[in-house]
């Protein structure tokens, strides 16, 4: 198995992402790393993290960087040797499995739509994220790979959400919920109205309008929502948790007893920390695409870039595309 | 100062709201009551919370209530003698300076979008709600009277928010921020891209486009939405809130040194709880219909009916109508 991972991409770049490869060298034995980049800006790293000569890895030398303040489109366009489209041909040239990058998220979905092309009857890919729930873990999507959506757009998501969760919680019949604000069929917006009806009428396990605040008590196995939606819902969850570890702390410095009991409790808030733990799940699954595809945050630490090469390599395994392939097709919901 | 309260509205009416206008009473010596519901129903509560033959207090009968799964406008137009729609005419004839309700929240802005009709220039109604961020609260509006918006529509809202927050938060230039899934302007979708240039042309302090993951930093005084993106957030962090006092008691109560620890610490989890606590802000601001609405949780406490009363009082004494047309007229945004 071998996985191309884009050198270039993240706010850290490229130490960061070198860091992280050679920790997933070591961890992952069974997988070559084709590492795809500006060769001299990434060299010193290589050295510093004793990889410059891995037999699992191989260097491809790229000029060019998508930069994250870049339209996507234009920037996949005109910068063709771009380290995330290098790394997308790879993969669809056959010399590789799987792509990974914590670059611009809309750059890697316009180089792999392009260079990948989609899985037949997919049209437009989704951004799939594991979310913590306090009965387990559920599926978001899509989490931002397409802003504007249509109801036959949803439905190709909800049958890919589906097949995903077969895999990721072995599940057979995984309870599939519309992301909207209210449980009755009559509630909702425009979009997610019409998908309602397209849902009810599909060979899915589908549970109807899911809410907000049922959403972290696993009200459902996959969530679908709009790229839009999801990307803030996505976003606030983050500042939210980020901002209650905040006054957590805040609360726990005021006086010495608090102090002590905050010492007492020390293993307990790691334990807490790790739940929403992003890092720990390895980034996002562009699912739809033909190959394997995950893009981790821009702020991706080397423990992050590490799990989110774990992770493609456990979706090449899988074989996760065969069974949203087979899902699609017998859905019959091809939007043409 | 007299404030009607939909005495039939919430989960758990009219025993809690009556218990919340009792609290209310003896809180607020100079505000007088019409409780508006069914006489019958109310009478129990009346008397066992000692409010029966309160001079502050007069009861309005009313037959008929709108049920939570009632679709909102064709059950204001059939059931004309509904305690919303009573209430809300209350305010329409000057017999009353304020509605209170924490019933059905689409029937709320229904019926006092009717009977109340919409301040001068002001198109929509939104729902204003202050949430918590580490460097204080901010305004976020539409959190869900107008599912699909057009983009006019946010640059009302924007304008009241910003009279809202000069008000709330003391502050002269409110900074007001749309919220996207990214910073630059061409990030977002067809609705936030068009509202960003009315925004910018408009002279307001606009900061541009804000994210999920700044909001609870306080990115901006006030965040612009439309009202499914704002439900869904609203919801979804009540929801992770729930979800990680949950996952705090289940750390804690793992081995008995967490425990001790976690009775060190009693007060300062107490204090953690009352940051995120939306019954303290006493429920959120219908702004834009001609007079003072307030809008509880379906769930509320006593205690939210009793904030959400005295909010009801601030905004009257607030003059905030005022501040909204004038800001309206100014920024020549009505879309007719």
């Amino acid at each position: 198995m071998r996985i191309a991972v884009d050198g270039m991409g993240g706010d850290n770049a490229p130490a960061v992402v070198v860091e992280g490869v050679a920790e997933a060298l070591k961890r992952l034995p069974g997988v070559q790393i084709a590492l795809v980049g500006n060769e001299k800006a990434m060299l010193p790293f290589l050295k510093k993290f004793h990889i410059a000569k891995n037999p699992q890895l191989t260097v491809v030398h790229t000029e060019q960087v998508v930069n994250m303040d870049d339209p996507s489109v234009a920037a996949i366009r005109s910068k063709k040797d771009s380290s995330i489209t290098v790394a997308a041909t790879l993969v669809s040239e056959g010399k590789a499995d799987a792509v990974v990058s914590a670059g611009h998220t809309g750059a890697a979905v316009t180089a792999t739509k392009i260079r990948m092309k989609m899985l037949p009857g997919v049209d437009r890919p989704a951004i799939a994220i594991i979310m913590p729930a306090t009965q387990g873990p559920f599926i978001l999507l899509d989490a931002g790979a397409n802003i504007d959506c249509k109801p036959m757009h949803l439905a190709q998501f909800a049958v890919m959400g589906e097949a995903f969760a077969r895999l990721a919680f072995s599940t057979l019949r995984p309870r599939i919920g519309l992301l909207s604000v209210g449980e009755e069929d009559v509630k909702g917006n425009d979009l997610t109205k019409e998908t309602f009806k397209i849902l009810s009428d599909m060979p899915l396990n589908f549970i109807g309008n899911v809410e907000g605040n049922t959403l972290f008590n696993k009200a459902a196995d996959v969530v679908v929502c709009d790229g839009f939606v999801g990307n803030v819902l996505l976003k606030a969850t983050e500042g939210m948790a980020r901002a209650s570890m905040y006054w957590l702390k805040e609360a726990l410095s005021k006086n010495p007893i608090r102090k002590t009991g905050a010492i007492l409790m020390k293993s307990a808030f790691r334990e807490l920390k790790e739940i929403g733990d992003a890092e720990e799940y390895g980034g996002a699954r562009l699912l739809g695409v033909n190959g394997i595809c995950v893009i981790g945050h821009g702020s991706s630490s080397p423990r992050a870039i590490r799990n989110a090469i774990r992770v493609a390599e456990e979706s090449v395994k899988f074989g996760i595309n065969k069974n949203i392939t087979e899902a699609i097709a017998e859905a019959g919901i091809s939007a043409g």
